[in-house]
Formats: structure tokens, C-alpha cells, sequence
């Protein structure tokens, strides 16, 4: 059993019954880039860095939900990781991005979920740091919440999202493999005019270059031209940007969360925040008006972390040098690149709110785009990857 | 009667008797600056702007509250006001910060709270917008929040604002005068080591220069070196940071909302928000690490509101030009120090969690000391300005 | 005779003996997304904007010069256009950015050079807007210089580019074709491991979304894993970044300016201007931490230009909405990608410093690889589109 | 013999018989904030740091020149410091923020000149760097230089900066006293409507503080209402910004470099930088639309360089905790406010272009304000501190 099949089987066994996970792009045969995955091809291949999340499918209109990622299974806030955000495009309502900033830092996991529940899980995020019990001298709390609007099929006035619902999905955070798709903060989102949702993917750099990896996790929910590893899919299938004149509303949002063991400071997770965009920009988003697209980037190497309470003025630490970062580069534009679009071949088609239907990426009719390009793919069999339904 | 002691009766009659309102700095003749101020001396001299607050003073700890400014009287979310926030220190929770940046107006009203409030308070401005009939099919909102920490003498963890206080304050808001001190996000914060509260100012420009009106309003909770109208009272009283090397943290933050009628457009009003920095400066403010230092500026000019749908892809505006600005930036430097001052002149003595004492500044002394240095100061009999308690 | 054939034949009779044109990518076939390009496909298609340049090539070393970009035809210190700089990675010397940012406005022609002659290319703007009669109280200038590395085939350190060959550049510029490949700023520059250089292309929006035009220059000299229109080129060819690990290293730079008639304010052509990286993204670029990749965007338009003196403190304008940009920023992604590989289709092989050798894209293979992906390729005879050398 | 007499005692030695010293604020007992200064109050005093000047005073309209201030006394380029640029108004031409920013170091001496000279100072640092042996292979360098305008009483239209002018400014930089006033890049200058130029001051934080030292200095030409220790001097003067509604336009610029042995990482010289602009504040500036205000900090201390080459892709460095900040603030907002001031105090009246006068600061008359406003006044005599003309 290679190391793939292990990795597909023991997702397949984390996520049943809930979920019926499909194959990524990559076990159709097409490889993202040019670097390879780490082992779960997921966020969480970065040493230390979990993810937890809460669905919420009820009656026909909620459809929502929360994905958490901590960056280390400690108490975040007092051992904090440095950290940044780049800011693709603002028509968004992210939480917490001057004090990062500001300080270089996050002290709480980060939380995605919808547009209007970003009090909600603001407010959990307290509670979750209160809870420690050394951390009861805490008067200051940054929450970190991102998010997208699933308005189309979620109804998101109602604001459904419980803190309890957030301290759920952060207290069921693991390794190993990620649910992708319609999960979590994806439950409800579009992208390209089809259901979108979470995902997520990996990059290894060769030990040569320091061995680091770098995961990217996406919520998609934006638009644009799709394109999936180059091929002008969105075009092949007459559903796009601009086709028309406006026939399919680029707006919607990105959330990408980049985490690393590389041991970098804030200047240069800014950097790296900044490239995931280009990955966006590869799988044919735009980053359109309406978009609220946000990179945020953290290191989990515990040789830069920064504790709360110190007896010194001073940190020692070990950074990697600016003349270093541009594998790291490619290894976000990539993983970002492939986290978008396994979100795509991971979601299921959904109906939610009024019967609005958000269709699932026709795979097939991908799969047969993309060979008439020039690429190989490969069909496996459904209970390879995915359990019957 | 004069236009000030018209004013001041006024502003009485309309605090009595929740509050006990003192003499501002000018009432004691200090004359901040070289402007005129307008006829409130108050950030609602600019037109269409009012304020609203919830004070919040309850058993042993709860001393918190929410201060509500509002630009203009309509649907806010339907007419945008352009906006700009500039971070003058971020370690703070401001929610809302990047769609400002981005699409360069606010679309709430802009609502100051205490630190772990900001979500209650953020779920508040959704509320408050979906209250409109004409919102019904609103299903994005940027709330935009400030915050200090009130944490010495209110039970913070207790995140005692509700969403129903919040809704309180923003229909509360009037124009004229502005209570002052221990109010609404004031209640239970401190400056200097004082106790400080809201406080506003304003500052008008000549006819020549256009006549327009610049207000600030200050939630004051940080530190340095008390200086007022450049006096140093701080050192004068022994009580400043880095005396005795580090006796009064200088931490904690200040929100400062600069409001305006010129027409500026999202990029003047971030050069306007900026000045506000150089006022705070003036009072002895540092800008400390622990300081969530933010300004946000807006103009409540008409002519440059943004409309949430328009039948044209084009916007016809009539915006200041650069070399037009500096008036303001003195009117909005002035306005701010002036608001900050205000602030400690209006607070009582504060006592609350753990029996936490926040000191009046002693307002006798100070214009003792002022005297020292060559001040004309006035001692208003207290029923001139404020009734007995 | 076509649109596009009368182009190209004009093309030639322009640059014709100086310069040998070649087809450019869509010559062959290949169009880089969805919307159609200006009359030009170029920059020049922006109404107003015309582009000169000065190419250097002189004894075995010198291989270098400039490009020019003219926002309009008259005195641009008096007519201001507004613009915004925005930093990709900015491992660069460009001069002017602050000013623009703070003013919003662009006040020389832009100029495009070295690295190392970026001040003679300022001080020649310096110049260049003395030489206006009406510029003659004229104290403060700011000049807009960008640039890359030309160091492989040039001896930069030599900095052979004079305040009159920028004068001369400036002199030269005209609108209709645009002279592409090794030219002006472009003639020593290297993109992807091939020879790079000037590139340019541009789109129209449909009559019902404005009908407004976007341009795009670039100047490349960048790396990465090249990709033209999706298709894995670079992989192919075996030649890009993190083959063997570190084979051709990714570093240099990429200058690229949009220009576009839209009436947009600074804040509205500062998103668009983020958009251009996207397009290079698409190309495979991956902003490398060596590299220093800038767009300056600006409007041509007439109704949003700043006067240097006015008898008004107020400036009517017209400007487009928000909600009108994204069809805008679409434009700037397709047009910056097509002009980064026009570049590359356009650029002959060179020799230069110490016997280095940039060696132009292998046409012919690489429409043979774009064939084997799907893509029809038309190979126009030579003489079609360029003269025999 | 106190150490401020030996101070003062060195200080005239070392510029006579060039210059005409005055004595400093200081030495008239006015001392500016809390914190005590360094030996030489001065830039200087921060270890490894360096200043050189050149003072082009040439017939009746050369009034201008050069002030460079060297991180320490090696090749900056081959060990860069770490550093940061804070605009506070961008209205100017500084060279180089963009790659400071991105890279988070200087690498070349920090130059300041007259604003159209900007160019020539650059050229001359690409000089400078490649007349170090070892930087033979060097093809890229990133200058920085400042500017103000001194174009009131200098032919700044001349250009009259050379090449050499700057690389003469380098060599001649020293540490210990440095010359103040009408000297280097202070020539021409002026300051709230008298004659500015080149001022510098120091802080030392207790030991129990990591006992480093923060040194400023300034270029000053701006406007506003000049206020001295808080005295309000402009307004007693009668010359001030909005006096008579504008009869002192505030425009022009200030140049800050702060500089500090503090081990800083870029994140927070930027955050340093920020509070140089409270201390501008302090002195009455506005940082008016014209005004270029800009603050270049860095740190000198050795464990935190950056190499040029280095074996390693890791850098150790021991870097201050955010929460040590607060006293270097406080230290770069007075240093900041006194070199202000002492610019104002060392410099002389200066005639120049087209006969304007730039008037001196009339020192007595202050010093008769100062006492209204009950300071302590002395006024030592000429001998002591400053030559006989």
C-alpha cells in the first residue's frame, strides 16, 4: 500500500460517516506545480498545525459552519505565533489584522466562517482563551476570524453560527488528513459558478533548501476563469467571467491560511501571504470588487515563537534570511493553487436558501477537458477514494 | 447670554441628571491652538453628525459602556460616507479596518466600546443595519468597532455590553452637546494615569478657507507624559512614565473619530486621520507598545456620500484638493488634543473592580500649575457649568 | 486586410530597419483570456498614451536603454494624472512611489531603465519638465523611474544610459504600435531563463461596460516556471525554477504600467494595479525575493486629471464606481499576462557582457508544446510579421 | 570640567573655524522631556554612528548640501542594518523606502540633500558602494537619500550638488559633535518661518532598561506653530501657520533619522520611526500637505546586521520583545523634538536667491517667552559655546 493509498484510506475512515470525500485533483493524475506534496498533501502536513470543524446543515436554509486551524496544540496565547496578513482585496470583515500586524503575531487559532458570524466566533475565540486555566489574568484578546459569504444558499441573516459551534470545531482539531468540500466555513460557498468550499494542500521543499513545508488551506468562494492547471476550463464549459458580459458574478471571497515550519518573522510571512495570491490568480480568480480575499500567514517552528511572559527583553531566535524565502514562494503560490481547486473537486452540489442550487464541478466533464489539453488523468474508481453515498 | 454660556446651560439640561458634567479646559480659559472651535466644541458641530451613549455603571464592576457616532441621520448602509482609518498604534481590536481601506467609505455607525465587547458590539451594528425596511436584502455588513481596555476598574472578562446597550446608544444619538468624562466607552477608562472618558472638540476654518467644520471625539485610556497646551503637568504632578524609571504604564489605547463636512474623498481623509496622531502627541500620548492608537475619518458632506446602488457606473463628486488640506490637518490636530484634555477634565473618580481607584485629575492643582507657567486660567463657580451632585 | 493585419503591417513600417518585429503570441493563434484586445494591442491603445524608447547596444557590453511611457500629450507637471504604485516585491530602486501614493497623482512621464541609471533617468525627467516654458517657477519635481536588472548582458555598473538618451526616449514617443523585445528598457533584460524584454498588450471593455481600454507595458526580467496561456512551457522545455533544484535562478524583476481611460480615482487604479500581479502570476512568475516587481497604474482620462494650479479649492470629477471595476480588473490581469509573454515572443537572441548569452524562446518548439496542449497555433511566414534580418 | 562643558569645549574644535556654533536649547536649561541624553546629545551618540557634512555656500544663490549619516564604520553593504521608513507625509522624493520595506535593511549611508539633488546623492552612493574592494561584484545597490527644499533661498535649479559634494559629505563623517544649523543639508533651509537647518539630540534609557541609546536628527523645513518645550512661540511671535489666516504657508519638509543600538528587528525600527512624528508634532509641525515627512530608523547594533553573503540561510539574531518598546518610544520622541529645536537654535540668518532672507530664530526674544511661561532661562555667554564670528 503506497503512501497515498494509506493517506486516502485513513481520510476516508477520519471522515465517515459524515462526509463522502472525493478525489483530489491530484489523485486524478494531475499534479499542481512542480514540488511535491507532504504526506496528507494538506495544511496540517506543517508540524503542529491542526483542524477542526463544524457543519451546519439544517432544515433547507442553514447551510454553514466553521474551519478552524490552530497553529500548535498548545495555549496559543501564551506561546504566540509569528504571523501576517495580506490583504488581496478588502471588501471583507477579517478580524484581528492590525494587531497582527502591529506585533507580528496571533494568539488565538484561526477561525473562518460566514460573513455575518464573525461576532459569534470573535466572541468564542475569548472563551476558548479564557478557558485555559493559566490564562486567567487575560484582559486582551486579538481574535482572528475570517470569512466568506454563503448568503446564496446559507441564510446568513439568521446569523446560526453558535460560539458554541466554533469552540466545537476547535476542540475537534487534528492532524492528519483535512475534510474538504462542502465542510466546514465551505459548507455554503461558490466558486466559478459552481459549489466551491474548503481546501487544502501541501508543498515539501527538498532538504537541500532546509526541508520546510508549507500548507495552504483555502475557503473559496469567489469567481473569475477557471482554469485548472492551466487549461482554460471555465471557458470550455461556457460558464465564466465576463462570458456574456457578466453572466456569473466574479464576487465572493477567499480565505487562504498559509502555515510553515520554516522559522520566518513577520516581515517575511508577509511575503509569503502575499504570493498565495498568485496562486489564486492562477486557478483564473480575479479578485473582483465584491471580493474579500485575505491571505494569513503564520510560522509554526517553535524556535519563533513568542511568549507571552518573558524573564528577558530580549528573544533569541534563528530566522531564515531574505536570500532564502523564494522556494518558500513558490511552495504558497502552489499549495494555494492546488488547495482552490481541490476545494472544487471535493464539493458536492448543494441546495440551500429559497432552492437556490449551488452545482458541483461536473468532474467528468473536467476530467475530459483537461485530456483534450494534453494532460493524462486518471479516473479512479469511486470506492478507491470515496465511499458510496 | 453668550453663544458659550448658551452652550453650556444646554449641555447641562441635557445630562441632568445622569451626569455631572465640569468645565472643559476652555471654560478654565485655556485656549487650545489658534482655530476657533465651533458652537459646541464638539465633534456634532459637523453637520448631520450625532452621538449616542450607554453608560454602563453597575454593583462593585461593571464600568463600561458604548459611545455611538453617527454621520448622518439616514440609512446609513444605503449612504456610505467616505472613510479612512489610519493605525497609529495597533494593538487593538478594531473591527472593520481593511473594507474601509478598500472600498473607502463606512457603511455603520462607527460605535467605541471596551475590548471584549467588540463582538457584542459588531452583532449590534448587523442588528441595527437589518432594522432598516429598506435592508432587506443586505446580507454583507462592515461593522466598524473601536475599543480601549477598561479592564483596571470594570470586570472585562464579564463582557457586560449587550447588543440591546449598543442599540441603546446609537438611538440615543443627538447633535449639540456631547456628555463628556465617565460616559458610554469612557466610563472605565484611563489617561495619564487619571481617569480618563470622552472627550470632544472642534475647530472651524475662516469663511476664506471655506467654513468647514472639523470635530474629534477621543476615547481616552493611555499614558506618557501629561502636557497641557504644552504645560508639562505631568512632570509637574510626579506622575508620568519612565519617573522612577516605570511607575504609570503608559498603556492601554485611544480611538479618535475625526469627523468633517469638507468633501474629501477616502485618501485625504487617511491624510487627516494621520494628523490626529500629532494632537495626541501634543497631550503627551507615546503611542505605546500596548496602545490600540486608531483614527477614523470620515466626511459627512452630501456631495460625496457613496450610494449602495446607483443607475450610473459613475460618480459625480466635488472633493478638496490636496493643497486645500492643511487647514484641516491643523483644525484636526487641534480638535484632538483639545478632545483629549477634555477628557480628563470631565472625568470624576472612578472606583470599581477590586476596589481599582481611577483618580480625577486634579483639576485645582493643574490650573495652579498652569498658572505657573504663564497660563490665564479661569475657576468657573461650579453651578456656572456644572450642577451639584 | 484585417484590423490585425493592417496592425501588424503598420508595426513594421515603424520600427522598420531599426528593429526586426516578430509575431506576437496572438499572431500565432494563442489569446490569453477572454476579452479582446485595443486596435494595437498595446499600451497605446489607451487614448493619450504614447511610448518611446532608447535602445543601447554598443561595443560588446552595453546593452541596455529606455522606455518612456506618456500619460498624455501636453505638460504633465501642469496636468497631473492621478495614479498609484503598487509593491509586488519590491527588491527594487523605483523612484517616486511615496509622492504618488500621498498625492495620488503622477506629475513626469514614466521612465523604465536600468537599475543603476535610475538617477540619471530622474534628473533627466528633472529636465525634461524645465524645458516647459510654464514650468519655469518649477521647484519640486517628482520623477516616476522604474527598472530591472540588466546585469547579465550589460555592463551595468558602467551606467551607460545619459540624461539624453532619456530625453531622446521621451522625445520619440508616439503612439500606435509599439516597438517590443529588445528595446529600450528591454534590451538586456531576461524572463524565465530566455530572453526577455519589452512587452505590451490591451484590452476593451464591451460599449455596455464603459467601453473602456486597458493597457499594459512590461519590462521582464523575472523568473519562474514559465506558462503561456495555461500550458506548462517551462516544464517542457526543462528549463524553470526548481528543476535540479535551483537551475535558473528566478530572481530579477518585472516593471509593469497600466494605463487605462476609465475615470478612476488613485485609490480605485492602486486595486487595479494589484490585479497586474496576478497577470503575472499566470505567466508563472513567482516574485522571487531577488525580484522587484512594481505596476503603476494611471487614467488617461481628461475629467479626472489634477491641474497644477487652480482657482478652486474644489475638483469636479466623475469617477467610476466600486462596484463598476472588476470588467477593469480583469483587463489588467489578460493584459499584463499577453504583454510579459509578447515579451518573450518578441526578443532575439543576445550577446552580451563577458560573452553572456540570452538566448531567445524557442518559437517554433514551444508552439509545438502548445500544440500537444490543446491549442491551435497558426506560424505566420517571417515576412508576415517581420523582416528579414 | 563637566562633561557637557568638554562636550561643548570639543564641539567648537571640531568645526572651527566652518562654523559658528550656538548653544543648544539644552544649554539654555531648557531640557526637553524626561529622559537624560547622551554624551554629545547628538546622533552620535549612539554607538558606531557617524555623521559628514558639506556645506555648499557659493556667491549669492548657492545656498545647500549634503548631510550623510553612516550606520557604522564598515561596508554597510556587505553587513546591512536593519531599518525602516515611515512617511509621515509624503509630498517628496526620498530614494529607497520601497526595498526597505520589503527587505527590512539599509545598505548604503543614509544621504540627505536638497530635493532636486536626489538624484545626484544616489549616483554618488553607487559610487560609494563600488569604491569598496570587495563589492566588485556588486550590480545592484539601493541609495537612500532625502531631501527637503531649500529652493526659498537656494537656486535649487542649479542642481548645484555634485557627485563628489556627497562622497566629500561621507568622508568627512565622524562621530562625537556634530555641527548644527546652516550646515550640510541645512544650508537653505527653514523652519516655521525662520531659518531651519540641521539639528541633532540624544536619549539614554537607564540601565535597568537595556541602557541603549536612541540619537535623532533632523532636517528641518517646515511650518506650523512653533511651540518650544510647550511654550507657545510662534503664536507670542505672531508668525505662525493660520496667523492673519496664512501668512506663513507651513509647507515644506522634514527629514528624521533616528538612529538606535537597540537590537531591532524592521517590524519595530518602522514602529520607532512612526513616534518620530509625535515628537515633530510636539514643536508645532502639521505635517502640511506640502511637507515631505519622513523618518529613517535603523539599528547599529551588531547583532542584528545582515550579511551580504552569508554560509548560512539562517540568521541568529537576539532581537527586543514588542513589550520592551514603550521606553525607546518615548526616547525617539524626544530626541526627535529637541534636534527640531536645536536646529532651530544653532542656525543663522541666511541671505540667498533673489535676495530672501531666511531670518534666524531670534533667540533672546525667546528666551524672554520661555520665561514668561515659567522656565528657567540661562543664557550663557557667546564664548562659551559658540566662537566669535
Amino acid at each position: 500500500m503506497t503512501a497515498r493509498l494509506l493517506a486516502a484510506a485513513l481520510l476516508l475512515s477520519a471522515c465517515l460517516p459524515a462526509c463522502a470525500q472525493h478525489a483530489n485533483l491530484r489523485d486524478h493524475g494531475i499534479a499542481i506545480g512542480v514540488l511535491p506534496t507532504g504526506q496528507w498533501n494538506a495544511i496540517t502536513d506543517v508540524p503542529g498545525v491542526t483542524v477542526g470543524q463544524k457543519t451546519l446543515v439544517r432544515g433547507d436554509d442553514v447551510r454553514t459552519g466553521v474551519t478552524a486551524i490552530l497553529p500548535h496544540p498548545g495555549n496559543i496565547f501564551r506561546d504566540k505565533v509569528p504571523a501576517a496578513v495580506y490583504v488581496g482585496n478588502g471588501f471583507g470583515k477579517l478580524a484581528g489584522s492590525t494587531q497582527v500586524r502591529e506585533l507580528g503575531n496571533i494568539e488565538t487559532p484561526i477561525v473562518l466562517t460566514n460573513t455575518l458570524s464573525v461576532p459569534a466566533a470573535a466572541d468564542a475565540l475569548i472563551d476558548y482563551t479564557f478557558s485555559f486555566a493559566d490564562n486567567g489574568d487575560v484582559r486582551s484578546v486579538n481574535p482572528v476570524v475570517g470569512e466568506t459569504n454563503d448568503g446564496y444558499v446559507n441564510d446568513i441573516r439568521g446569523r446560526h453560527v453558535s460560539r458554541q459551534d466554533v469552540l466545537d470545531a476547535i476542540a475537534s482539531a487534528r492532524g492528519g488528513a483535512v475534510e474538504q468540500g462542502n465542510v466546514g466555513a465551505g459548507t455554503g460557498t461558490m466558486a466559478f459558478g459552481f459549489k466551491g468550499g474548503i481546501g487544502t494542500s501541501s508543498r515539501k521543499l527538498p532538504a537541500s533548501l532546509g526541508g520546510y513545508t508549507v500548507g495552504a488551506l483555502a475557503q473559496t468562494n469567489f469567481g473569475g476563469v477557471l482554469s485548472i492547471d492551466g487549461v482554460p476550463v471555465g471557458k470550455a464549459l461556457g460558464k465564466y467571467y465576463m462570458s456574456d458580459e457578466l453572466n456569473d458574478s466574479p464576487d465572493g471571497s477567499c480565505m487562504i491560511v498559509i502555515a510553515t515550519d520554516a522559522p520566518l518573522d513577520a516581515r517575511n510571512l508577509e511575503r509569503l501571504a502575499k504570493r498565495a495570491m498568485l496562486g489564486l490568480g492562477r486557478t483564473g480568480g480575479i479578485a473582483s470588487n465584491g471580493s474579500g480575499d485575505y491571505v494569513i500567514a503564520f510560522s509554526s517552528n517553535e524556535s519563533v515563537r513568542v511568549a507571552y511572559e518573558s524573564d528577558s527583553d530580549l528573544q533569541q531566535t534563528s530566522v531564515l534570511r531574505n536570500d532564502a524565502m523564494s522556494p518558500l514562494f513558490i511552495a504558497a503560490i502552489e499549495s494555494t493553487e492546488e488547495a482552490i481547486l481541490n476545494s472544487l473537486f471535493q464539493a458536492d452540489t448543494m441546495t440551500g436558501r429559497d432552492g437556490h442550487v449551488a452545482t458541483a464541478l461536473p468532474v467528468d466533464r473536467v476530467l475530459s477537458i483537461l485530456e483534450q489539453h494534453g494532460r493524462e488523468v486518471s479516473r479512479p474508481a469511486p470506492d478507491a477514494t470515496a465511499p458510496a453515498q
